[in-house]
């Protein structure tokens, strides 16, 4: 059985607890305290180098790190990933778009103002990061005008990717209230049979 | 002949020339000048509404962005992926953590030395950045200490994706000296047959 190092609180993480969940795909859930340090002691390294949650571990025993290459790994073969070329290409577009242009800016505001202390010296990050942001929600928000999910006009893991921190993008300080068709893709997400929340435990 | 939008320094747009050198495969080159914002324009944010290259303009019409989703698209079934699952996400893991966990802290630091003047607020951003770039270079030093590639002991995309700004980390400000099985990898990956430099115009 496979299993996933994980923190509960993690969008990245949670990513993969979706999928596990519209796939009916049972797994063995370990949770790390990662506000301790639990991915950055030596147990933890040699299982990923880069000391960071989701983590997935293969049944042939290699760790497979980065959310979205889980996904990638996990939806191969399934609905979730087109069988076309471009439809593919596409959807990796939109996981690196999340990683580069979205994750940093979306997910680490929400990471700070739910983590850190009110005088963390990471706080003065906020308004350049909130900016970045809103350029994120306002590229997505351009691209649902005119469609129902990111890629071939139906739910892949690229919505599963951008949909994890932007659905709770108001913990961080972003009003998705300009942006009614990203406002709307999150509810047609939501209403996915097999859905669940990000704050159920596995 | 599909079409490649991209501006000769950057090392995103220069993994996707790489790879079109390595299959011999003929493509037409347009240079935008970023620095003038030629990629903020509404003509070129009708191709790529993130405003950035390298955008690929494939033979359907679709435009393809974010570099490695592009290195995908043009490697897939190529000696540049591996056939099975396993491999084929390991390469992905590393995309992700170039996007995410390199490309930021090695690739930005030479853009703000190399293009921005140097009384530019940005590079106050320098310390943070290069601290975070010697940790993605030690995580790689750490993979390759007993590999000879990123993956499947043999030259795929990942290589290619995280050569781009290694190899010039230098001009960011980055030494590699530190780092020998890194160096000795920069190596194996320019001696391979039908290797271009990031500087040689298509």
């Amino acid at each position: 059985m496979l299993t996933l190092y994980d923190y509960l609180d993690s969008g990245n993480g949670y990513k993969i607890r979706l999928l596990f969940a519209l796939l009916k795909r049972p797994y063995r859930w370990v949770e790390l305290d990662i506000l301790a340090g639990a991915t950055r002691v030596p147990e933890f390294l040699a299982k990923n180098p880069n000391g960071r949650i989701p983590t997935l571990q293969l049944e042939d025993g290699t760790y497979l790190a980065e959310s979205d290459a889980i996904l990638w790994y996990l939806a191969e073969g399934t609905r979730f990933i087109p069988a076309d070329p471009i439809g593919r290409a596409l959807v990796l577009q939109w996981m690196f778009f999340e990683q580069y242009s979205h994750e940093p800016y979306v997910a680490t505001p929400r990471f700070i103002r739910r983590h850190l202390p009110e005088d963390s010296p990471r706080y003065a990050e906020l308004p350049v990061r909130l900016k970045q942001g809103r350029a994120a929600l306002a590229v997505m928000e351009t691209h649902l005008t005119t469609r129902r999910f990111f890629v071939a006009e139906r739910y892949t893991i690229a919505d599963m990717a951008l949909y994890a921190y932007t659905h709770v993008a108001g913990e961080g300080g972003l009003e998705l209230a300009p942006y009614p068709h990203v406002t709307a893709w999150l509810a047609r997400v939501a209403a996915e049979s097999g859905h669940v929340p990000l704050t159920e435990r596995p």
